[in-house]
């Protein structure tokens, strides 16, 4: 047994990614983001779909496909298609985000 | 987006399952137990791997191969490998417990 809120960092140079389960079709990360965001310009665009929590801080994540990111706090989920572009436009820099993310791939 | 916490019922005649996302390789699913346990002598020995997380009230988890069950609170989570049998053991009555699941087979 394990907690997700152990040795949680407060400051970090890069977010933080732990793998807590994987086999070859999914991969459950613990992710940490101290105020973290994605690259000027960059997207995600993954081969695998992603579902994902925030359990601790704030985060902003903005798609593509839409006109402003959407602003997620302390359990809201998200389910992400493969491919579909998103990058991490704001994370609190008030207190660690963690988030939890699912990974899976097939279909 | 939508939110773990939403519409948590407070009394229930038996566990509640969603389904969060799925496809042929993961499954990925909120319960809410109130109380519930599983019934006297029953175990499940399941055919695919569970990752499990207590994201609010409590619970005991009996595995087969245990002297004794395991309490898990808050963000508690443990990794059930395929056909590792476990029961539930115990949940608070005091207020609901729910539990983020992810079931993944292949390997």
């Amino acid at each position: 047994m394990n907690n997700l809120f152990t040795d949680l960092p407060t400051t970090l140079p890069e977010e933080l990614v732990e793998v807590l389960a994987e086999n070859q079709h999914v991969r459950i990360e613990r992710i940490v983001s101290t105020g973290h965001a994605s690259p000027e310009g960059f997207w995600y665009d993954r081969a695998e779909a992603e579902w994902v929590v925030v359990l601790k801080g704030e985060a902003k994540l903005f798609f593509e496909d839409d006109d402003e990111p959407i602003h997620m706090r302390n359990r809201d989920f998200v389910n992400i298609p493969a491919h579909r572009k998103h990058r991490g436009e704001w994370t609190t820099p008030d207190e660690p985000t963690v988030w939890l993310a699912v990974f899976y791939g097939g279909e």
